[in-house]
């Protein structure tokens, strides 16, 4: 048996809870271990055995199963009636039997023998307070990220500086253009939005800042004059949560603008300055313009971006004034969501004030941060309800993209993925492909086809999805800056998009429609037919069910080069397609039906 | 390669900050590796290379390798002079070599080929306020824990009840009988708890209570009459900070006792009570006297204590009166510590709330839990400093009380618990081999050498480390009621434990005068002559290191039933020895010597 691959605490994605009834218990092991038993029972819980007390516990095969790189990961869950659960382990491989505790491997003989030596894994108590919840309605969002300078311009009278003439779609753009994309210009095409079946609308910042892509803040109380004011967001929200559709603003708390009052004071009075301890400053010679402080350890910045000093979250003070601002923006626009920028580099202490302050005012506000790495750390209830889910796209991607990656290798990052964090997040991480921070998914992918297939397959799991502006279009565009070109209205009023935003909009509908598609279980199927070398399929064969309603949904989606097998049953209905004959998936097509 | 065995992530103790500068970095794999190197870096250093721009690493071998169960772990620090670090590992399983991401396994050529493809891991920002710190004193500090009612009777006046005469060691006693022990009696004996090196004293529970263990309270505010007054436990804490001692009182607040004033008031008026959400009750029919109310469902409590109600920790209004009385102990009587009693029952929001009330009132102030499992969750920096290291005393005694154990199986089992939380928190874990809770370790051990070897070698770990009150004198005392008999201040006076006393008293102060003894730094050493049979050795030899003076402090302790050589070098220092005859240490024997 192989011991070193086998591992389990009683924290964290191996025991918690899901609700206060139900404790998820998994565990991972290697792939040499054929079954496995949970043995658990209360921790107080005895029973007369032969005449003598004894523990009392039930005996539970872990039938669900997930593959992963070099791990299978053993799933189930109890309902312990005193909220506390104590329990170990049966491990089979093959012939040989050994119980697992968390002090170690032993066979039930030497169980039997030294009963008080081995310790139980315990799940002390279901404490309400401590079980990681989201709010429900992100689970069923479809997110629509916009970078307001280039999403729409509408009526902006205030606004007087001259703008360039909107740009066409295969017009490579830079940071320093200025077409005019505002609020107004948002609030103009929630129309547009509303039919694409958008319920939830994400911005990049929009507070007054001096580049066009507004991660500099100047003042997070004002809005960029460009965009439009306090009360055009206002009408922007309201109109918006007419329409059922949720608002996310960009928090871009990490660092401030140069001109930020705070700075513009440290800069002035250094040393002196009230708010020196505002900014993590290590040498307060540094020069009064932006140009290698950072580099040279003068002070911290983001990167080493000189025009964007770090805040400092471990002073009070800081951690007090980005709480007001965001309680501001709750208050005064009625915002429901924010989404943290470097949302790694902030200390948690304000992660969890901040979580703690936002649901005083809106008990079910959402917290994303941006983070690309594993984020446990932020995920365990007391911080971010969401982080955007890079290694979902990362292994979309790499699958469509590096030639010779098996179908076999995909289920296992996809399962890594769903079990990277606690199921209740699962079901809200934000799902997307391409954004203002990536090259734009079909530039990338160099092939129409390819691009909406990833799509297709993105939108079977469950997560807060979200689409970046003009990606339901195809709007091309290389990495930053380029991938913030003018979203093409003219296109799309002449419906040279008609196949991209019906294909959009049928994927979004089947979200809201389809409990299985948004829910955590998710098999993956082989055929002998995909290939002829097993496990070299190209061919995705999933099926996702509903486990409160027992609703199934498959899918099948071929990235391969030649046609492969789709024998739906008569009973089975389809719900989105590309390529689909019904009999047969050709190459860079899929389908989606429901199962009977 | 076991991959399986392979094991990271940029949290928890695999990757954490020790201070503000140094960053710990460890891996977990099997013990098929040979090799490990960190490649490291700042995320946005860059130099170039043959006119390339590429991210600037450095490539360090990782040399501190601790064996486990089934596990090597690797261990190393860095500096990273921006606070942030990103890094990788290259792993050699003799002649492979690969390198190991966050996303998995690649050969130096895949990586070659596709070097965007990889994800590396990020520890993002070292966070002053994130980092996980404990009050320096409690690295030093020795504890004596008391039960206050059987360990010395002083004058108590206003206290008039009958009570039993002070028994001697060999009556063995249960909870309900009343021999007088109390505060004064404390208070008298600080003489002699100063000359045996006591700098700590963790006193059992004291407040107003039912029962004679006083886990039942009937008021958090009052101290039991039997123990004493305000008044006299005011003097108590002053008389022992005066000598240099800390003082830390048990905090029972999982449940409460029958006779609460909330309890009472929800016995009275049930679901109207506005205590009714002070306690977890399911069915507000429960009977008004304790009896099988818990273990049907009818409310929840301790176990299924009747009498011990579980609080409502969920609720924020007894949050808020738990962290008040613990802010009137400090307040009032000026304690240092608190011991937490079910500390893995109650919610993470008040383990997180009262660390920050009682820091806001002295910030070096001390809460260990009473956790007998992994405690991670309460042990990440934001809950509690310490728990009691239950499993230490399970590798000691396991060790010692199981015959065949062999020292391997101790190193690794050490090797655990050395490295199961931050090294930080590894210093201030409550290390004690028997308390109230357990049977005393000489009855268990049924030999005087045997326990006295065991304490030896306890005292060789890092820890804040407790001795039970009569421990010193081997007091015996079978499990719980049994294990709290009267103190044998007869026989102490009258010089019947002057070896036990001048032994225990030896060990304490080596603790004291010698850093390396409490320092982290653990290495075990094998001699082939220790045993026939290679890895059968019950000989522990171990070397401890003080990385920061440099200071080595070897010790052998002989847990063989033949005598082991000791060969000291001229310049060896003797510090503390039994058995031990300069050349050779008897079985049962040892001897810790400072290494030149």
């Amino acid at each position: 048996m192989n011991y070193g691959a086998v591992e389990h605490h009683a924290y964290d994605t191996y025991c918690y809870p899901v609700n206060k009834d139900e404790l998820k218990i998994n565990i991972k092991t290697g792939k040499d271990i054929t079954q496995v038993f949970l043995i658990y029972g209360d921790p107080f819980c005895t029973e007369k055995v032969d005449g003598k007390w004894k523990w009392s516990s039930t005996r539970l095969e872990l039938t669900e199963r997930a593959e992963m790189q070099s791990h299978y990961w053993w799933q189930t869950t109890v309902v312990p009636p005193f909220k506390r659960c104590k329990y170990f382990f049966e491990l089979r491989c093959g012939d040989e039997t050994k119980l697992y505790f968390e002090d170690g491997f032993f066979t039930p003989e030497e169980v039997e023998q030294n009963a008080d030596s081995h310790v139980l894994f315990i799940f002390p108590w279901m404490n309400p307070v401590d079980i990681c919840t989201h709010p429900k309605w992100a689970e069923q969002t479809v997110w629509y990220q916009i970078f307001p300078a280039r999403f729409c311009h509408g009526e902006n009278p205030a606004y007087t500086k001259e703008i360039l003439p909107w740009a066409g779609p295969d017009k490579a753009v830079d940071n320093s253009e200025q077409y005019g994309g505002n609020i107004q210009g948002i609030i103009d095409r929630l129309d547009y939005l509303e039919q694409l079946g958008i319920n939830g609308l994400y911005l990049n910042p929009i507070n007054l800042a001096t580049s066009q892509h507004k991660y500099d803040t100047t003042d997070y109380l004002e809005i960029d004059p460009e965009f439009g004011t306090k009360e055009k967001l206002c009408e922007l929200v309201k109109k918006a949560h007419s329409r059922g559709m949720r608002v996310m603003l960009d928090g871009v708390f990490n660092h401030s603008g140069w001109f930020f009052f705070a700075w513009q004071d440290v800069i002035k009075n250094r040393e002196n300055s009230k708010y020196a301890d505002w900014y993590m400053v290590n040498d307060f010679s540094f020069k009064d313009r932006p140009c290698d402080n950072s580099a040279k350890g003068k002070y911290f910045a983001f990167a080493f971006a000189d025009p964007m000093p770090k805040l400092n979250t471990n002073n009070p003070q800081v951690r007090d004034y980005i709480c007001k601002v965001c309680e501001t923006w709750v208050k005064e626009y009625d915002i429901d969501a924010i989404r943290l920028d470097v949302a790694n580099e902030i200390s948690h202490v304000l992660c969890n004030e901040l979580r703690t302050r936002m649901h005083a005012l809106k008990d079910d506000f959402f917290i994303v941060g941006e983070i690309w790495n594993h984020a446990m750390p932020w995920l365990r209830g007391d911080q971010f309800d969401s982080v955007i889910n890079y290694p979902l796209r990362t292994a979309i991607m790499d699958f469509a993209l590096i030639p010779g990656t098996t179908t076999r290798v995909l289920e296992q990052q996809i399962n890594h993925c769903l079990h990277m964090y606690y199921s209740q997040t699962e079901r809200v991480l934000l799902n997307q492909l391409d954004s203002h921070d990536t090259v734009r998914l079909v530039t990338k992918t160099g092939d129409k086809d390819l691009t909406m297939l990833q799509f297709a397959l993105l939108f079977m799991f469950p997560g807060s999805t979200c689409i970046y502006y003009g990606t339901e279009v195809l709007l091309e565009g290389e990495h930053d800056p380029d991938c913030r070109r003018c979203m093409p209205w003219d296109g799309i009023e002449a419906g040279t998009y008609k196949e991209e935003l019906s294909f959009m909009k049928g994927l979004i509908s089947l979200r809201r429609k389809h409990p299985a598609i948004t829910a955590n279980k998710t098999e993956f199927v082989y055929k002998d037919e995909d290939s002829a070398n097993a496990g070299e399929s190209r061919v995705v064969r999933i099926i996702k069910t509903d486990e409160t309603t027992g609703e199934r949904v498959a899918g099948i989606f071929n990235f391969g080069n030649k046609a492969c097998a789709a024998s739906l049953s008569q009973k089975d209905t389809v719900l989105s397609k590309r390529y689909f004959n019904g009999a047969s998936v050709e190459a860079k097509g899929f389908v989606i039906y429901t199962m009977e």
